[in-house]
């Protein structure tokens, strides 16, 4: 609905995920969620690192230097919870890879979602679409949730101006319209 | 051939490769060698350095502290060669990458086959095997080989002890002849 609605105003948007925004990607991901053995932290954090320098090489760069806006839905900050917070890899690891990976890139305004951890585990569970099922990454305890929601929250408390909260619980129209201004905003302030 | 003597001698051994040594790897390795887009050197570097890492956490060191000989087609001396000389990445950043995938494990001792460039292409050339047969790392230029192979001789400069050359021009049975009184040798040192 972003997209649309930025395209409606002129901008060209590339909209794109991590991981498997790429044809490497996409194949990593489903090494990763279909792989019959249980796959290392350690392995997992470099697997993604490994998909987003693919997709920041040849999607994300080459789509800003055309002038596009890039919405991905997930980026960095997700190894920053995930891997850091939620495998218990130190702040300066995870950043020393997240930096490598990225080559220093950062987005220019992160949303983040925020559901309550029951909650979200009950909306995984209920998903019945194949491409978005219960996986891997779905599997994990209620602490692990717990950890990776403290690490975002921690996000918007050092960097609010880059990093909004977004209620995720409530209804898509009210999340549209809480979005929308922000992103005027941001478009207005001329950041980008 | 090693691997059977050692096991003559009542070794216990695993025989295993990089990459593709697990099964996560080998799915890995796939999605490296089948994509359908060129693979970005970062992308090269990390996809490897998964591979092992979930290598080194799951067959490696099990295998060791079991108090078994582990015999590794490639290792870690490959990234420094191919994705440090080969790819151009520094010293700095390839040495980084390799002591947070191994967790600083080091082989004990490293056998080379060194074999001239133009030699190395048409062996590769002539392989008809699908497992075996030229693949996405086997069509680079002679100068990127040559820079390969040049890192390669450094490391048995700087680590004569460790890494020991030899010569991959040689019958399989000289071959042999050769290797065999370096093990003896090594495994009577007290190094292992």
């Amino acid at each position: 609905m972003l997209a649309s609605e930025l395209r409606v105003r002129g901008f060209e948007v590339l909209t794109t995920m991590e991981p498997g925004g790429t044809p490497l990607g996409r194949r990593l991901r489903a090494a990763f969620l279909e792989t019959e053995e249980n796959v290392a932290p350690l392995a997992e954090l470099l697997l993604f690192a490994a998909d987003r320098a693919q997709h920041v090489n040849f999607l994300i760069k080459p789509a800003l230097a055309e002038g596009k806006i890039v919405i991905s839905d997930r980026y960095a900050d997700a190894t920053f919870a995930y891997q850091g917070a939620g495998r218990g890899f130190s702040e300066e690891t995870v950043n020393a890879v997240i930096k490598l990976a990225t080559d220093g890139l950062k987005p220019d305004l992160t949303l983040f979602f925020d559901v309550p951890v029951e909650k979200a585990i009950m909306r995984t569970n209920a998903r019945t679409d194949e491409e978005t099922q219960k996986n891997r990454m779905d599997s994990e305890t209620i602490e692990f949730y717990e950890r990776v929601r403290t690490a975002y929250l921690g996000i918007a408390e050092r960097e609010p101006e880059r990093f909004i909260v977004i209620d995720g619980d409530a209804s898509v129209g009210e999340i549209k319209a809480k979005i929308l201004p922000i992103i005027s905003d941001f478009l207005e302030s001329g950041n980008n």
